[in-house]
């Protein structure tokens, strides 16, 4: 059975693709094919979605699930006339809201509403670029300035995590990778030291650290499994050693890995 | 009148924290303190949760709203039992959701579910460096790999709209700075010719340009209000006239802006 599923929305989308997707992941049987369609903000625009939809249910024999966040009702009921079945979000939950904070919501209203976008613009830049200047160990002497410090061997995922974290937090969040020479000697870099209380360790399985570095160096001694195993080995050891927190980001996405520092470290999002 | 929000789950939490934002921006008259918990995933961390709540219902002589995507049925029962409005996420939805797709979710069976980790995770990465290996013009010949360029002037918000992108839907997008020269003979650069169709423009508002300038170079030339006032002027014609798409950053945030430019582009994520 194939079923389509849109995440349908007059603003960016991600409202109903979020919470579309999570509804979804729980149907481990049923294969989706998903289509997010945002900016639907235009009575033409909707109709050309009536039409996507209504193809897609003749295609699949069965109804299209629809995950929509529109505020405009007059979008809203458009996209309402077609084939599909309709997950009205804003509208299965205001209703209870508005009862409770009495108050009437933008929504009934028809008024929308766009993510804060500049009251934390500077935050998040500053963060971004403060992960760009401080990544892979380049520069270490801000480091009294930053919120987090991620270290790990080479390709063990500490950039995207760090620069995750600004974007979506707002957290300076520098990264060290640890060498060779570190490890021979099982001990902290000097760098590192003074900011012991800011590390928090990545690890990751062998096999894997070899294909990702295998992409980017093929058939290295860097990307041998021997060697990969040989720096996992050690610096997990160096971790325990020195008693820095660490996780295993093999089998975790860049979004869990960081919500799991940020529980572990007790770091504060700088975003609100 | 103050009341707190809560975002919980036994998860990371983005789910119910993405959707509770939007709702609450809905009651634009109320100030809500929002505290997102995320990995709830042991009963003591749910009393801990609702002795959070209780007292916050105390402090502000309001319940809290809750906000949950709690999948284990036990520690959803213990938050239940605190003094928060508990808006329950899951539960809402996925009833309807199983009688129309005539299969049971994990969640009525106490499943959970990690965000797609792996399936992704090399798509993401390899944007993610393709970004950082193509950022503010630094090199130009893997622009035939590019799925977009990003061009404008220094500081308009090209690189973290880039990261973005690379992050969340896994674009490869490079991004190019126009210059003062570029400006003066108010043409394209010779290496962005060949790619004029994967061209998209970024503009922005003369005084923010030069507020986020002065950020970094205080009091300089670069910084000055008529500096950025030339430039964004003898940008835009530049893009009317080479006829390249663009918008003004000044009012969006980096995800209404890399949501604007994908439907413009009519580029397809690579993520799913």
């Amino acid at each position: 059975m194939k079923r389509t599923a849109f995440f349908i929305s007059d603003g960016t989308g991600i409202t109903a693709e979020t919470l579309g997707q999570s509804l979804l992941a729980q149907f481990e049987n049923i294969q989706f094919s998903k289509l997010v369609r945002p900016y639907v903000d235009t009575p033409e625009k909707a109709r050309s979605m009536v039409q996507q939809i209504n193809q897609a249910a003749a295609n699949d024999g069965y109804r299209p699930i629809i995950f929509d966040t529109i505020v405009n009702q007059d979008i809203r009921e458009i996209v309402a006339g077609s084939e599909g079945f309709m997950i009205d979000i804003f509208a299965s939950f205001l209703a209870p809201l508005e009862q409770e904070l009495g108050a009437q919501s933008s929504y009934t209203v028809g008024k929308s509403h766009s993510i804060s976008a500049n009251a934390n613009y500077m935050e998040r830049i500053d963060a971004v670029n403060f992960a760009l200047d401080n990544d892979d160990g380049g520069r270490t002497h801000h480091y009294d300035k930053a919120d987090l410090i991620l270290v790990g061997v080479s390709r063990c995922g500490k950039t995207p995590t760090c620069l995750y974290m600004a974007m979506q937090y707002g957290i300076r969040a520098a990264n060290y990778p640890l060498t060779e020479d570190d490890m021979e000697r099982l001990q902290l870099p000097a760098a590192l030291k003074p900011h012991k209380h800011k590390l928090f360790g990545l690890t990751i399985d062998s096999d894997r650290l070899a294909a990702i570095r295998h992409e980017r160096k093929p058939n290295s001694r860097y990307a041998s499994f021997a060697q990969c195993e040989f720096e996992v080995r050690e610096v997990e050891n160096l971790f325990r050693k020195e008693n820095i927190a660490y996780i295993n980001s093999t089998h975790f996405s860049v979004e869990e890995i960081s919500a799991k520092i940020l529980v572990e470290k007790g770091v504060e999002r700088r975003l609100k």
